[in-house]
């Protein structure tokens, strides 16, 4: 399965900030981000069903990039069941970067 | 404006971990949280349209709580048009807590 198959024709991923519609945009952001390699650890997931028949899941915890220290990251995903096929519809994204207090 | 009101009536409120269906299971769960007096500092705001024409928000920033030290939190809300009036009907919130690295 190639990544961009995870989505749906129409998603929408914004990526700390900056939006992208559509399969192909959000495929070209992911594998060009600058990175060989990453490492998730999940700390929590939160789901929920929406009055649409969707999920809606917000993922927290941290992740590690190459060799930097690790850093806190936060995710929403929206999954719709279309052709028979669950598709990701909304993926949004955030470094915990930016609301650690200072 | 009652803070249910906020709500629809099938909402569903992600508090912590802890599930609340419905607006008055939301509206008795956040009345009665534990603290006098609540502070925000919004540090970002992510909006997404979803293929159901809801809105798709995650918020993240800080919260100080009373006399204690600011917190980092992200809240996710999803908002419907339903009768002419918006209403949440997705409601997630955690503290960052969870996901700094330690």
């Amino acid at each position: 399965m190639l990544l961009g198959d995870l989505y749906s024709s129409t998603a929408c991923l914004t990526w700390e900030g900056t939006t992208f519609f559509g399969r192909e945009a959000i495929a070209n952001k992911l594998i060009n981000l600058p990175f060989k390699n990453i490492k998730h650890i999940i700390t929590g997931q939160d789901f929920q069903p929406t009055v649409d028949s969707c999920i809606l899941i917000m993922v927290f915890g941290q992740l590690q990039i190459d060799d930097h220290p690790p850093m806190a990251f936060h995710q929403v995903f929206m999954l719709k069941n279309q052709n028979d096929n669950w598709a990701c519809t909304n993926d949004v994204f955030r470094l915990g970067i930016h609301n650690i207090p200072v």
